[in-house]
């Protein structure tokens, strides 16, 4: 049994509260922080004791084996660095930070204290995703040559949240990024992006943009399309195509229901589940479980900081490359 | 090069005129009858010489090979009988009479007249039927077990024609009991039909329904569940469903474009094709190049009278277990 | 909170266990009979206190609440009489008993105990189902005419249970009766069926048959055509369409992922999900919920014995129908 | 009526000869160049009296209208000057001609010359590509913000066509560049390109690839994203998708027929249809009666000379962003 202490519990947050204590029957959250009146029921109800004011304050309670980070961006670094003292392991929400540096720390700093570090990025562990990745790995389609990913979410955040997120590739594109990573197997050496904003939102002034199109190479060749975009107005669209030498492979949109109706008007089927909370409910317990699991076998985690790091460094050059508009490479 | 000559001009007609002048170049339509005023331009526009008043004097135009019978019902036994005298090949549209007997006299004529004979269930012929039945050959899912036919009209036709139409059973029915027959390949020897008047045509003063179910047995095992109605809303829906011992095949409805729509309230496409003209456009064409093939090659017709006969007799059982309410035996 | 003891622990019982621990937050299973030494681990991971050997023995259990009856059929007449006896609420498998009079009198003793039964239809629950009902109680298709039910296993359960299950319609069918008379909302009046033996066990030993097509007649005038079979080879197969005035609504199957592969055979996409454990998973969680918030709400439960007691009498007909080949009506 | 002259009776030829005679009734075709022994046969069978060794000598011939341009690109330019000079109306095959000045100048040419000139961008007369026009002139998705344009070939021409084709740009992706402007009707302003071999063909030798991506901009903001191959294993991929401001519409692929087996593997239907003469069949002829109806109507054609420059212009850019590895931008 993994005894888990919680940072944050925003929505994100609870959703990794929820599915911990409800699903994982291995682990056990037993502290939670920063603990305000407001939270105390939910707590109670999880059967949570230890209530902590400060991340501190969690870190001496007895018996904590492991944490879910799911604090603001902006205090993941501090609480990754106090729980890699502190011997930790630790599960940390994406992205790790804003800043490459100070990600490049955090891998060298998890790797000094010998704990374990897994970032969430749960959709890998969508079920649909997994299948994916399996007809890759099986061969199926022979050798990826061009990858599609379409990401639209059905509204933005608020503005306060989009000013502090790093932008949309940071924010948003960071999860293609990392999906095209994982299931191509490779390391991507260039990027060019193009976007704009549409929308109502004043996000020019926040150097930020609604809507994008990416182009990735990877070193073996494969092409990679993005689009993303902050405005569907039919719900979140999560659409992956993998074209390869020998076929092609595709996920398409989980909708709400499978009822199907015609009428004077044509055939109608369903919306798109409304966002990530809905749509990947199953990866959030997934990626949960995989990292328990993960420790109780004492292997490294699916998804190490190096991952994050190198999911960072696509989102930096996207952020580049909007801006000079030209291609990037990475090296 | 077979030389044609058409009885009836009114809508089938029309097709049946237009797909032999532009899509069969092995035959020719030389003359027509019977030829009013109305109908000189279109004749003209086809180059048909021949335009003859009754079906009689069409039996003389010289050089005549066969004819295409497409008159109202209550006349095909006359025209076939006099083609069948003049030694003319006859297609025939359905149904052959609405009477058993008549229908008897036809195959012994045509046969004793040496004459082909075919009639024009031309479902057989479309495309989507054609690959359907092919599956089925194959052996790609065991022997059949059950089959389903989804039979749907978007609108009724007017009472004029309903009245003199036989019914249901034998005007809308009988391609659907001659599709069985196909698919199946074996002889129905069972048959329960269960229907009512839902719309607003009052049917029951003609001892007619507008919605069916339908239930027939094959020699062999096969169940079959037909469901009829005049009133599809959201167009012609035509389904065909073949269950057998190792897996299912079916035929799904050809939509007027395969553009989708996605907005706030889901996901859309078009509606089906709007009704036999259009979803068995090229099932007319296929239907008399078939035809005019075994003419050619001197073979017997796909189709034959028999096969008319055995979808009457099928319609008849079905008018006779909706008025006792109980299963009729075919022998 | 609702105390539970639950009788049966195989499939479905554990089925049973499992949702009431970890999903409805407002119940929590106190006991458990027969237990055997088998089950001791299980009920301890589930926190169950009390093993009983025997039901009696459960009705002695303090602060008990209500039962899940998930024993084999036969037992269930027995026990539901000692639970209404003890004042208890009982949610009860399918089907309640074979025997009409048996069930009659659970109806009459239940109501005169004044405790609260529900028979686990729990197909009504299935989110796809629910929402089929609500399209058609906002009226989106009009009045029903034309209900179709397909329903086909995977594969027969052993010979051992087909012997004493009732057979096919009381085994199998007779949630497509409930699901009939939940969807179009009256009660049937007449029973049409027809069915046979195709596969490799021998079903005619015992009476019963592994494949047919039923035609149901609804009082308002609605046509049920529902097919059965125990060979489905391409997985469970679960769709429900119904055809109204205005339109048609259907439910498709839910495929165990919605990957899709593209070579040069074709299209592809999964099987459907494999049987009622995966497909109706959700349902399972959603009946009981539902009875636990009845029974909170001191409301009658959704399914009442006579539900269960007119989806008997329709399979009882069918069952005559087979046998007697001609429809049966039902006062 | 309107007669006409076809010079080229390869492949794309032949389609229009056909098309011309069989489904034009207001056209004719009277005249071809240049004829060779092998053509009379089919020339005879569609009754073609004039059969020409030369362009220059079917420039002569009495009555010619116009003229279907549908020989080598290498020969268009010839063509089309000598067609001008004779005052005949001209079909022409895409691309126009390889080179931008010699386009400018047949722009300048027909203008001068008073002749009706139309490229045969067949795909805008696509029945499903009209209907996504619609959706969008309608308004119904709002204002265009991104469009997704996959175009994949089942299998490369032979070396010898593509050393002279101009390469994929110029061949393939031309079209859909004209696609891109016609749906979204407005002029692209930048276009990045990223392409490489995957294939067999040793394409490098003759400086072009087999699989690109490309990223276009709209001088009103819409981004595009393009991707082709010429290697599609699973047949000729053809979908367009327009995400807008309040939806998304998109075209699927076209299969070769629509029926769906079921087996222990999953759901399957058929391979998309082989390649462009099966995809496009309608739209060669519903281009050519659109152009025959301009010229009847004397309004000028619905794809401009001016459209084959802008499409040019945009595959010439692109072939420069492949080699300098940079957006270009168009003015």
């Amino acid at each position: 049994m993994i005894n888990f202490g919680i940072v944050g519990l925003g929505r994100i947050g609870k959703v990794h509260l929820s599915n911990l204590q409800s699903y994982c029957p291995q682990a056990k959250v037993i502290a939670a922080s920063p603990v305000k009146p407001k939270h105390k029921v939910l707590l109670e109800e999880y059967g949570i004791v230890h209530h902590c004011e400060t991340f501190e304050e969690m870190m001496e309670v007895p018996n904590l084996d492991a944490v879910v980070i799911a604090s603001p961006t902006a205090y993941h670094y501090d609480h990754i660095l106090q729980a890699a003292k502190a011997g930790k392991h630790i599960f940390c929400e994406k992205p790790i930070d804003l800043n490459y540096e100070k990600v490049q720390t955090v891998t060298q700093t998890v790797a000094a204290a010998g704990v374990q570090f897994m970032v969430g990025f749960n959709r890998r562990f969508d079920p649909h995703i997994q299948q994916l990745k399996s007809v890759i790995e099986e061969g199926k389609i022979g050798k990826p040559r061009i990858l599609k990913i379409t990401s639209r979410d059905p509204a933005p955040p608020p503005i306060a949240f989009i000013k502090d997120s790093g932008g949309l590739f940071l924010d948003m594109s960071i999860h293609d990024f990392d999906m095209a990573r994982y299931l191509v197997n490779d390391e991507v050496v260039q990027v060019y992006a193009h976007g704009s904003v549409f929308g109502d939102l004043p996000l020019q002034q926040y150097d930020d943009i609604d809507t994008a199109v990416i182009t990735l190479v990877f070193k073996k060749g494969c092409m990679v399309q993005i689009d993303n975009s902050r405005y569907s107005t039919y719900g979140y669209d999560q659409r992956v195509e993998v074209f390869g030498e020998n076929g092609m492979t595709a996920t398409q949109n989980v909708l709400d229901n499978s009822v199907q109706i015609a009428n004077a008007t044509g055939h109608h089927t369903a919306r798109s589940k409304h966002f990530f909370i809905e749509r990947y409910a199953e990866s959030y317990r997934n990626v949960l479980l995989d990292f328990i699991d993960t420790l109780i076998h004492k292997q490294p985690p699916s998804i190490s900081a190096e991952d994050g790091l190198a999911a960072l460094a696509i989102a930096m050059a996207a952020k580049k490359s909007l801006k000079v508009k030209t291609p990037i490479s990475i090296s």
